[in-house]
C-alpha cells in the first residue's frame, strides 16, 4: 500500500480531491459550497437550519454556480423542545440580554419548528448528489429511499461503535470526527456521553480503518496538506475541512467572527452545550464563561439553541463577539486571512503532493 | 520534502527508528527499556517516583542490556506538599479503603520525599544518553549543566507556548503530547489549565512544527506504522509512544491491567485528577467514579499521589483494577496481547515502510 490522493472516495463521489468541505449550518452557504466543489471537492451546504423552501432555492443556486457534485447536510432527524427548566434558564439569559440591550424573552413555552421531513423531502426531489448527517443516522426508511433514488449519503461519527453502525445502516461512508474538530459534536448518544464522545483523529481514524469496510474521512483539525496526508496514512480515503474554510472569502462567517478565529490559538476553545444544548467546541467568550460560572445547566437540544437565537442575532448586529457561537477546531494558528476558498484547497493539495513526492496534478 | 523515517532525530540521538518509549512511571523499567533500545528505538526508564539510589542501580542494569542510548524520564521540578483538605480528603479515601479492606490513614500531615535534586545528580553523574522531563522544564541551571556535560535534554509539551519556552530554555527535542495520550497530562500551568491542555495530534503536531526550529516528536494515540507516519506527515521527526507497550511481554505493568487495557476501547478513559492531583488519561473504574460522584477536589500534585499509594498498592496486591490506576491512550483497540516490545516497534518500522513504499530497512 502506498498512500495516493485519488483514493476510491474520489470514484464514489465523483470529485477530484479528497477533500470535503463540513456541512456548517448558517456558515457554508450556497457561495462557499460552490466553490469548494469547482476547486475539485466536495462542497457542503449546511442546511440544518434551513427552511425546506430555503434549501430547495439553494440548491438552485448551487446548480449554477457548479456542475460538480455537492452534499447537503442537516440534522439526522427530528427533536422534539423539552422545556421544563425553562424559567431557570431564562432567568440567566436575561442577565446575558441585559448585557446586550435586548429585551427580555417570555417563560412561556419553546416552540422549535420540526423541519426534518420536509427538509428530506426536498433533498429527494432535487437529487441531491449527497446528504450528510450529524447527530446520528437518517432512520432506515429515509436511508433507503435516498440510496434507491441514487443520492449518496454521509454520516458523522465519533466513536467504532457508531460507524459500524452506520455501515450496517448502509451508509456509503463515514466521516470520522476527532475531538479537534470545531462546532457539534457529532456524537449520537449525548446521554451517555453529555459532553460528546472525544476521541483524537490520531486515534479515532485507524481503530474505525480498522472495524469497517465503507471509506472513512478524517475530520478535526486538518488544516493543510500536512493534515490530508496524515489523515490518508492513518488509512482515512479523504479529510473533511470545516474551520479551515471558516475564514475564506466565501465563508459565511460575520465578519467580526472571522477576526475572533484569526485572533485564537489552540488554547482557546472548549467543548460546551451553552449555545445549543449539545456540545459543540468554540471559542471561549463571555457568554461561555457565563454559563461555566452560573451551575445552571443549559436545556436540552434544540430548545436552548432556540431560545438563545435572540442573543446571537443582537450579538452579530451589535459586533460583539463576546455573545455570539464561535465555532472554532484546535489548530487555528493554521488560518490565512480572506483567503479564496479555491486558493486553499489548491495549497492544501499541492503540499500534500509535495510530502507525498509526487508530481502536482492540480 | 519527502517523508523518510530516517530523520534527523535520529541522528541527533543516535537510534536508527525514529520512536521513544514514553518514561511512563512504574511503567517502563528496566526490561522494557532496553528491549526498545536494542530494537533501535530510544527506550526510556519512568524513573519519576523512584529514589536516587534506585535510578541509579537501574541505569547500570540498563548499561548490562544494551549498548544502544537510553533516556531517563522524571519530572523537572521539586514539589511543595499542600494537604490544607487533608481530613475532607482522607474521609472519601477512607470509604473507599474500608470496601478495599484495607485500614484508614491518618490526618496528620503529609510528607512526600524530594527526590529532585538527587535524582538530577545521579543522571548527571552517571552521564545518561537523554534526560526527558514531564510538568515542565529543568531549572536552567540543571538544564546548562545537563547539555555541558553533553546529555540531551527533551521536554514534553501540551501547547505552543510551552514548545517555544522549551526551545528558548534549550531543550534538544520536544515531545508534543495530545490529547489522545495516557497518563499524565505533561502540561505545565495546571492552575491556567487545571485538566491539562488537551490538544490533539492532528491540530498540536504541525502548529508546534511551525513554531520551534527544535525536532517534535509526536505523542497521543500513536499505535502502529500508520500513527508513525502520520506524525511525520504532520511535520514531527518521530513518534514516542507509550499505551502501545504496556501490554507487551516486557511492560511493568499488573497483569490484571494488561487485561484492562485489552478489554478496553477508545470510550472507556477520562482525564481524571483523582490518583495524583494532576490531570491524568485513564480507563473509568470504580475509583475514579466514587471521586466525580463525591463532589471532593483531589488535593493538588504530589500531595493526592502519596497519600492514595496504600489504595493502589493494595489494589496490585488484591489484583483489583476497580482501585489501580489504569493509564490508558484512547487507541487500545490497536494493542496486542503480551507481544515482545522489539516486535512491536519492527511492525511499526515495517508498516510504516511499506505505507511510504519504501524498501524495508528493518
Amino acid at each position: 500500500m502506498r498512500i495516493q490522493l485519488n483514493t476510491e472516495l474520489c470514484g464514489l463521489f465523483n470529485i477530484r480531491y479528497p477533500v470535503f468541505l463540513a456541512g456548517m449550518a448558517g456558515l457554508a452557504g450556497v457561495r462557499l459550497a460552490a466553490a469548494v466543489s469547482n476547486a475539485g471537492g466536495l462542497g457542503s451546504l449546511g442546511a440544518a437550519y434551513m427552511s425546506p423552501e430555503a434549501i430547495r432555492e439553494a440548491i438552485r443556486e448551487l446548480r449554477q454556480l457548479t456542475q460538480a457534485p455537492f452534499g447537503i447536510n442537516f440534522f439526522s432527524t427530528s427533536f422534539t423542545d423539552r422545556a421544563e427548566r425553562l424559567p431557570e434558564v431564562q432567568r440567566e439569559l436575561n442577565k446575558l440580554r441585559d448585557e446586550l440591550g435586548i429585551k427580555h424573552a417570555s417563560d412561556e413555552g419553546v416552540h422549535t419548528p420540526n423541519l426534518f421531513e420536509e427538509q428530506f423531502a426536498v433533498l429527494l426531489e432535487e437529487k441531491v448528489p449527497v446528504i450528510s448527517t450529524a447527530f446520528g443516522l437518517l432512520p432506515q426508511p429515509l436511508l433507503q429511499q435516498a440510496r434507491s433514488a441514487g443520492l449518496r449519503v454521509v454520516a458523522m461519527v465519533t466513536t467504532v461503535v457508531e460507524a459500524i453502525m452506520a455501515e450496517q445502516a448502509g451508509c456509503d461512508a463515514v466521516v470520522a470526527q476527532g475531538s479537534e474538530a470545531g462546532g457539534h459534536r457529532g456524537t449520537f448518544d449525548v446521554v451517555r456521553h453529555p459532553m460528546g464522545a472525544n476521541i483524537g483523529v490520531m486515534a479515532l481514524v485507524p481503530q474505525i480503518v480498522d472495524r469497517v469496510r465503507i471509506p472513512v474521512i478524517a475530520a478535526g483539525g486538518i488544516m493543510d496538506g500536512r493534515g490530508l496526508v496524515a489523515a490518508l496514512a492513518l488509512g482515512a480515503q479523504g479529510a473533511q475541512m470545516g474551520t479551515r474554510f471558516l475564514t475564506s472569502v466565501e465563508s459565511g462567517a460575520h465578519e467580526a467572527y472571522k477576526d475572533a478565529l484569526l485572533a485564537s490559538t489552540e488554547e482557546s476553545t472548549i467543548i460546551t452545550k451553552a449555545f445549543s444544548g449539545r456540545p459543540a467546541r468554540g471559542i471561549v467568550n463571555r457568554y461561555i464563561r457565563h454559563w461555566q460560572d452560573s451551575g445552571v445547566e443549559p436545556l436540552p437540544f434544540p430548545t436552548q439553541n432556540t431560545i438563545t437565537r435572540d442573543i446571537r442575532n443582537a450579538a452579530a448586529e451589535q459586533n460583539n463577539t463576546e455573545f455570539m457561537s464561535l465555532w472554532a477546531g484546535q489548530a487555528t494558528r493554521m488560518l490565512t486571512d480572506r483567503e479564496n476558498a479555491a486558493d486553499i484547497l489548491a495549497e492544501t493539495i499541492k503540499q500534500a503532493e509535495s510530502i507525498l513526492g509526487i508530481k502536482s496534478d492540480y
